[in-house]
């Protein structure tokens, strides 16, 4: 796995730092995966990072401490990070480090750290009369604009899935089994040189497509089915994500009419993008034109979501209520951020439809990281 | 997808109804994936469930509303179970169902709520005077031990894998990358019945067996490597995890030397399996047979791990520490749990070896479910 240069990592340590001060900690322990993988290159299923004022520790168990030590000698390691083995458990190894380093107080990442371990480390740590402080989003704040290493990935990424989907959609066929799609779809993933696909791909035909988070099953493409087919692969770590919607066969005059709904809701919303537009705006000219079409009631999710180490993360473009998960759609578009396009109507049992590409805002306006006709794609 | 039916969800949700009044609650909000797998047969990227006294709701998002509506209707539905639409976003709509229901304390599973959704819902609820109370492992209890539907699932399971296994270690041959042999693998899987594979395939040659968690890269095998195979499948829900380690051609005297440790070692822990044993004397059993063999040092993680509705879950056959993942070792056994035992040695950069198979706790000892000859395979 091509990994960026460990000088690259020093780089976005230090600019979580800046963000120190602000959030009144004098370290912070990252424990969400993609937050550990960004500023360390290390992943593993476990694995925690404790980022101080002037030292880095890589918190691994046992059985990640001979890849973790292997890594950091070598060229995507980040200079000055040191490694920690777990002895009994996380934990434990963590006041350790802790008591030992002198920090206080530390903050950790809310969104990501259950109530249970929070009380263990709340009870712990008070003996050494250290502090934990709630953080919320402080390496998801650089994480969502992209640097030049990510963009080159996520465009490989999405050329390499783009000629995926289009040999996917020529090879439909009536009479397969929905899972054998999928499965063929997963071989061509791993084929195109990625880690593997970036979530459960997505195979629905007929009614299913009425489902917007349909799973493959034993049910057989049929002549006159549409096929939504909604997939992407991991590389190097960067995720992708795409979807089109097929015709086997001449497509219903109500195939059509949903389609072109879409269709003109996704250019709406590509339309707008640029710096300094909301998401919220960028959803509202999807959703509108949806409705225009008298298709509103029908587009039951959100226009599209952020794309990078996850394949679900910031920007959120949609509406967005009260909850944990902040900020909402006012959220402001900056050049450099990576997220998909996704509009779709579902008209259970009857069917439904999606269409998906990414994108990257640019200086002026945007780039699709996708290339797939996007026509209703007749086989 | 084939579901346990509808009325043994009933049953399911009436043993957790008398946990509660031992954790002190009228009502439990169920946010574990897997718990609310259990309990309603609704699997998606999201949903709640609130289980009361006498009702339960299934609290969905509008991507979910249909097949949660259609699933509430069939065969597999839980009788009397509602369905309950998020406006904008889940936790406003918990709060609104909450301050319907009338249930207080309300409780919640503090080893899967995130400390930033807790402090939301705290506050929200507190102007209707509901609190929520910290429970840890109410349903995990109830999946530790499998019932019969389950049990039939995971030895349907065991079987498949063990066919995947065979034909990929027939299969291996020197030239091949690894990352090739893995997305053959995975072809399998699906082949095989399989919703997807339960983990990343894990696919290791030569020096990179030596890695616990390796992933499969580029290197293509060579005559004379290890070559170490682990790698699972999800059958309606249910997971199971095998691994085997080949030898390309002729295995030296160090490779015969690691394999016969972890082999005796593996043999050891069964020999002990029954109900009334903890799980830290089947972790000791492995353990010192591979100490004897002088490579105590290099077999860094557990004996074993539950396997269900998760590829990792209780109960862990290890040794622990202090943390916040009770029980420990002092765990007994009962008849219908089912984990697996995977004792390993790694040195690197010279290499390793493991061996895993998955079984069930019988009334007298255990019944394997994987069925693959566990002797180094020489290819």
């Amino acid at each position: 796995m091509s990994l960026v240069p460990g000088t690259r990592l020093l780089a976005r340590l230090d600019a979580l730092r800046l963000l120190f001060d602000g959030a009144g900690v004098s370290a912070l322990l990252v424990t969400a995966p993609a937050n550990v993988f960004y500023l360390s290159n290390f992943r593993g299923t476990a694995g925690m990072l404790l980022v101080g004022a002037d030292r880095a520790s890589l918190i691994v168990d046992p059985r990640y401490i001979s890849s973790a030590g292997a890594l950091l000698e070598s060229a995507a390691g980040c200079p000055g990070m040191v490694t920690v083995e777990v002895a009994s458990s996380y934990e434990e190894t963590l006041v350790g480090v802790l008591a030992d380093c002198g920090a206080n107080p530390v903050g950790f990442e809310s969104r990501h750290v259950t109530v249970s371990r929070h009380d263990w480390l709340v009870d712990a740590l008070a003996e050494f009369h250290i502090e934990l402080l709630r953080t919320t989003g402080l390496v998801e704040q650089a994480r969502i604009v992209k640097d030049v290493y990510e963009l080159e990935k996520l465009r490989d990424a999405g050329l390499r899935i783009s000629r995926v989907m289009s040999e996917a959609l020529a090879g439909l066929r009536p009479g397969r089994p929905e899972r054998e799609v999928a499965a063929d779809i997963d071989w061509a993933i791993q084929a195109a040189g990625f880690d593997g696909p970036s979530f459960d791909t997505i195979v629905a035909g007929g009614p299913n497509t009425a489902l917007p988070h349909a799973r493959p099953g034993q049910r057989e493409l049929e002549a006159g089915d549409l096929v939504l087919l909604d997939f992407g692969g991991v590389l190097d770590g960067y995720c992708v994500d795409l979807s089109r919607t097929a015709s086997l066969g001449p497509p219903t005059g109500e195939a059509i009419a949903w389609h072109k709904a879409v269709f003109e809701g996704h250019a709406a919303a590509l339309e707008v993008v640029r710096p300094g537009v909301t998401v919220g705006e960028v959803d509202s000219a999807a959703r509108r034109t949806i409705e225009q079409h008298g298709l509103g009631e029908f587009f039951v999710h959100g226009t599209g979501h952020g794309l990078g180490l996850e394949v679900h993360e910031a920007p959120r473009i949609g509406k967005s209520g009260p909850s944990v998960s902040a900020p909402g759609d006012e959220l402001v578009l900056k050049a450099g951020m990576v997220f998909t396009i996704e509009p779709g109507v579902y008209l259970p049992p009857r069917g439904g439809v999606r269409l998906e590409d990414d994108l990257v805002v640019t200086a002026t306006g945007y780039g699709l990281l996708t290339d797939v006709s996007r026509g209703l794609c007749v086989v």
